[in-house]
């Protein structure tokens, strides 16, 4: 059994949207600094990782949400690097309330990514060994992200605060260009039950980046909205976003 | 002597931008959320203040920035509300890291706003009382911000994120607006070393901001840019800041 690894974080306005949630751009980030500390802990930080020419990816998150946490509660996230393969390191994360309940549960995939040249390297036993998780043949595949259909186009330019290091913008600000296409009246009258998002290509500072979305009813689902971010045509990131109407 | 707050703060990655340093935006979340904490404490949380159909604005901030906070570190926060007249109070905020060092020390000035008509009100005893600040007759001006001159434009559409409650664009993302158009290579070879600040008018969801900015050298410094926010040619915030050539 992998080790699990858990963190306590105070939700703070300025986390939170209008509706007075955690924003999920910041429920990802919430969540990294949690697998980045649990590095740390087993001495695997991204310094070790560096000194093999590697750097951790994130290549897909599946998101479910019981429910968004609010503004002045606290939670704890924890984290399981649950297991590997040649190529893919698959993380699981939970957001528990201060009651117990869980809020949101993450399944995440990881590659290793060579510094110089940007290409996938195969997975090293030296830095997944103390996470102690299990070895696996199977590739997960993960649900299927649905094709955006007749789809819609808003574009963004990447600004300075939306990067990191190296230029690059961070995963989480994905989630961003692709809600807020779906405007004011919307976003206040549904919440997110389940976010499927993969991360292609790696958008640069300065890129205009198109966030293009269809938006269907699906099952008993009151919508479902398809997402593509492309810059010069070419996807970057692809999700599917389940809504549920939101309670007031 | 007023009552003074402190309240600690972990930096963490997403807080910073690619210098690894804190962001201007969050750096104003972060103090606000110390002041805000400190009125809980004294029973004149916001739930209190509406209860005189009034809310707290904050009108311009002096931001003095002696280092700006690295990734990592942990930083107390301390504020207290040192003066008022009849429609102006004053509060002084200080970041201190963990050597006890000054790295910013901001001084701000908060009016009451009419929730309905968003007009200024006079400053009510009850409200202000328990901070124990010193009643004054002066009005504090605050070191003139300086005209743009010859300015470019760059414009942004406000985003659903951008919004706290009343659909109104929060004051730390002006921050934003206005030091992104100085561009990254700008951006990685300076740091700001004061910051004057103020807001003239509340921006909404949807609406197109533009982002006026002119840069000049003044006495020893190497870099002042000169601010202004505009929807449809009114003025909505102005800024002057001051930078410092960034050390490596």
């Amino acid at each position: 059994m992998a080790k699990k690894y858990s963190e306590i974080h105070d939700i703070v306005y300025y986390q939170c949207d209008t509706n007075g949630t955690l924003t999920l751009p910041t429920l990802l980030n919430i969540i990294i600094k949690t697998s980045s500390a649990q590095s740390d802990a087993l001495n695997r930080g991204s310094d070790y990782v560096a000194s093999f020419g590697l750097a951790w990816v994130i290549t897909q998150y599946d998101i479910a949400i019981t429910r968004l946490p609010s503004s002045g509660e606290t939670v704890t996230v924890t984290t399981q690097a649950t297991s590997y393969n040649k190529f893919f390191c698959y993380r699981n994360f939970w957001v528990h309330d201060e009651a117990g309940n869980e809020c949101v549960f993450i399944k995440s995939t990881f590659v290793l990514m060579n510094i110089e040249n940007r290409k996938m390297s195969s997975v090293i036993e030296d830095i997944i060994a103390p996470y102690e998780s299990e070895k696996v043949k199977r590739i997960e595949r993960g649900e299927k992200i649905q094709p955006v259909e007749n789809g819609r186009s808003q574009d963004y330019r990447v600004r300075f605060l939306d990067i990191d290091g190296n230029k690059h913008v961070n995963n989480s600000k994905y989630l961003d260009w692709m809600t807020d296409v779906l405007g004011f009246d919307f976003l206040t009258t549904h919440t997110p039950e389940r976010v499927l998002i993969k991360f292609d290509k790696e958008v640069e500072y300065g890129e205009i980046v198109d966030s293009i979305w269809s938006l269907k009813k699906q099952d008993s689902r009151p919508a479902v909205s398809c997402h593509q971010i492309k810059v010069n045509d070419t996807i970057c990131a692809e999700a599917t976003i389940f809504w549920q109407t939101k309670n007031e």
